[in-house]
């Protein structure tokens, strides 16, 4: 059930999802909200397990009829912005993400993760697959890690900070639908980033009308790039609030931070989502900041950073990032 | 209008398009034909416009509510197969390309095409982007030859040969639906690959009950590559054979002509295709033909050829051709 | 023992190598010849047997004091060629290669191939290497085929056609000494295509005064790509005819034969070699063939054929191909 | 003139070059030093220039008779380390890198750095090359700052702290010599890699005996990845301790600090680098620490960093990390 609560005309929603999507694109809007709403959710694990630990029941999975979906990355909303119009950006403040569960599974898939070949399917000739292997962590909130225990290993116990993000996050593509949450794109989608945590804002191109906002996976901790292939995944709470700025195009997701302005770009091979995200933030610097543009791919060549968010996915996912400290005072 | 001709429960089915499809999926069948069944009917260029050189009208363009599509490669069909089940293999023999304009276009797009860059988008930051400039093809069907005059070049005039093919031929694929039919994968798509041509057979796996096929773009010449992104772009009259084999999976498109078994695989980066078309016919020769693994991988090494069908589109394909007088007598 | 002999100032020569060499570059020269000259010599097989089946002695290995040299494709040279100057065009006509021995050998290397992983080195991590098999074919030169026999294989015997071409030849390259004979890039070197074969003519970049020509690695057969990093590896008597083209410089290798005028380049990833190659085949019709560079794309995409040279070496081979039927009449 | 200082048998030597290397391999050896000695010497900007701004003269710089070096990344010694053995490990202390000049330079070249083609050489087709331009940073060694003036620009002024590190560092190659400074690879070399700055430890290999270190390219400062080519290119005092583990073979740099164990390797495309040192790490994890393989991999995804140290070089390097704090107690 839905409530919301209305200050000077914004309001603050609470929305339980009652379907969870595996599509990013105009699906059936769950939910309508106004720029400068606040919205508190849930989101479920990308392998589909709840708070509870409890698989979503199959009538609470999206379906299209005649089609197979793949299950994974459940999504929550899709949240339609009134007012959001093609050629507007999107923001997302990531108010929260509270985790609200004592536990997260990883696991090393047989055909998945980059230690395999970077193909899709079963492409093993020679070889073996990877023995796949699950792994059980405790997440202690209390304290804010998470807890492996490997009892036949040296290490015996490892205790690692959480840091939760939204590892997929997105809207309606420029074109159709994207069939497979696990794709991301320049509408967002699954890029497993660490950037997309609390208290950062994620701008996304508005393609289609009301927007289309998704988010969910959320994961506990990953390491750069999700080698793997899977992070700590677990269920959340989530509290964002969205707004619009009207008449402003953007091609790919940015995202900000109190430290940092960056780009997050997607694409095969990896060198190609390298030159996307610095292309953008370079762009970026030119027509919002004022640069001059061979100054600013001089600055961004010498105090640049840079995350790989996965190499796992349909499409890589990196981040280039830019130091607010060295953007002119506005 | 659609009609068919019975012969001995095998039918000659005339179909003539009332919607032209952006997707490969479970759209609505158009039509519903049996194994064995033969398929008269019409396709427009890429572009999308007809035998008379006109652009399809609007009702005839396929429309999903809410989402726009990128109107680009309509697609005839899609044919739903009786029989046809997940874990068969759909066999499609191309019985004509009859070629049914005297044009073609080709053009020559600002950020389309290998001379560009790899990434989707406008990606161009210190360099502008390339001029677009379109060519006009005359199509001598007569003398089976494509024509450009180039009246300011030392060329003047240029005549080759046409080998008319489908660029884009597919099935729905393994999850949801592919929203933009650019794009090649496991169930076929826009492979654009000249094997692809009459008298070819080609093999598609069947994800989803019924199959789905579609069939469109064809190329009356094409390069390797389809290096500046756009072949001799035209429509044509097609006449296809469907039929079935129960029980029997295959994870990429294969193709067979008088002269050799081929697999064709797409994937970024370009080096993926290679690998995967490459992996699949070795797994063709021992599964279906009984090589013992090393050896069939030997005598690939030796005697295989492989095509490059296009480094354009969201996925590049390739295709790995074993010489059928090197298979065993069956 | 040279000799050579001598027909209106140009000279036939018959050059017995001494030495053989695994490096590129202004090594002591083992023979000099003027442009016009015919050089007719022997080389040995990629892993150093010659034609008797010998591994050719310790004596006649190159050495370098204090280095370890990577002893595959030893190379006969390195010919000075007096006259030629760096931006200078060294053309190499490919008289003929005969093969000089009843036997070539190939295998499936346990970490070298493109089934293998792309890297250098043992990469191998969580799957077992391949196994190494060894494979012997005979050359039934009177026949021109090579037979490998199978005893336990459905296939029992396999005949293919044999068609010798040099899959080493190159000169010093533009910097320094390549070190590793196994390796193709601007100065041409192990670009294992099998356009270098008899009656062909390839053009080679002078980067230094002499240009220091070396050829080896004689295939008599190899299918596209080289896919498991062998292919039918034997010893061959070769003769070439050597000129230059004086103050005519070129970026990368050309080939030439009846039918075609080719481009070899090298890098990686894959899609680099193919947009080089391509790229080179533009510049090469717009500068020498009075194209407009538009047009040359045009006609390039239309009729172009490409073929991969390797797939395995340190940097991967694309030949890009144009037809010379579509050249301006001269 | 050299110097050494003798404690218990261990020295400390001060080097002053004579000459600057452009090669890795075992080229004449400048220096002997023995395991457990201290090295204090001076290393020259990539571009050549020392300690004064002005360029090293002629006789200075490494030649070699018939060939021509590309005289970038001038490198100091090489220092041949008695005692060590191939199959042995060289341990690298960097000490102490004081910058001894008060300016750097950087550039954006017309052709190089990853916002161009990823190819060597020229390969603008349509597209005019950048412009090329230069930078000039002042640097004040007091407040450990470098400072950019840019008058024309809303920015002004712009300081960056400093962070000096050995741009290039590696030992003689497996094979041959690398004659182009600029390449990185197993041997090391020019990784560009802001790792490898003041105490932190690298290991190399040592694939000949006396390892011949070489060192150099110092910057000042450098962001993720070096995109443009060129950091805050500068000369420096440069002090390192060198050590020598025997019986210990490393297949690719290693580099540790206080907080990481990390692995640093070079290839293309950039997600075989990114593989490659991510392999590595689970090889080290294993070998070294008894992890459990795929206990390795899944901690090293969960916990791991990863940084690009360059995109532009002939082969790109990546670095990956992992936090020793999750490594079993010794």
């Amino acid at each position: 059930m839905q409530s919301g609560y209305d200050i000077v005309g914004v309001m603050e929603h609470n929305f339980q999802p009652r379907k969870y999507y595996y599509t990013y694109g105009p699906n059936e809007p769950a939910y309508r909200v106004k720029p400068g709403d606040t919205i508190s959710t849930t989101t479920v694990a990308a392998g589909g397990s709840d708070r509870e630990g409890n698989p979503i029941p199959d009538e609470m999975k999206q379906t299209i009829p005649g089609t197979v979906l793949r299950q994974s990355n459940p999504l929550t909303g899709p949240f339609y912005v009134e007012g959001a119009e093609p050629g507007d950006t999107l923001v997302v403040e990531i108010r929260d993400i509270a985790l609200n569960r004592p536990t997260a599974y990883s696991r090393i898939p047989a055909h998945f993760g980059c230690h395999t070949e970077e193909a899709p399917g079963r492409v093993f000739l020679f070889n073996a697959p990877l023995q796949t292997r699950r792994f059980d962590w405790k997440l202690d909130r209390e304290r804010n890690v998470g807890v492996l225990d490997l009892p036949g290993s040296r290490l015996g116990r490892v205790e690692i900070p959480l840091h939760p993000f939204l590892g997929s996050i997105g809207v309606a593509p420029r074109f159709g639908r994207v069939e497979m949450a696990l794709t991301p794109g320049e509408y967002g989608g699954n890029m497993d980033c660490v950037e997309t945590g609390k208290d950062s804002i994620l701008y996304l191109p508005v393609f289609v009308r009301g927007g289309y906002l998704v988010f969910g996976d959320v994961h506990a901790a990953q390491g750069d790039g999700e080698l793997c292939g899977v992070a700590l995944e677990t269920s959340s709470e989530v509290c964002v609030r969205v707004d619009v700025v009207k008449g402003k195009p953007i091609e790919w997701p940015r995202i900000e931070d109190d430290e940092w302005i960056m780009t997050a770009c997607s694409s095969r091979p990896l060198m190609e989502a390298y030159k996307l995200a610095h292309y953008e933030m370079v762009r970026w610097l030119v027509e919002d900041y004022g640069f001059e543009r061979y100054e600013a791919l001089q600055l961004l060549s010498q105090v640049g950073r840079c995350r790989v968010g996965n190499v796992v996915d349909p499409r890589y996912t990196v981040v280039a990032k830019y130091p607010k400290k060295y953007l002119p005072k506005q």
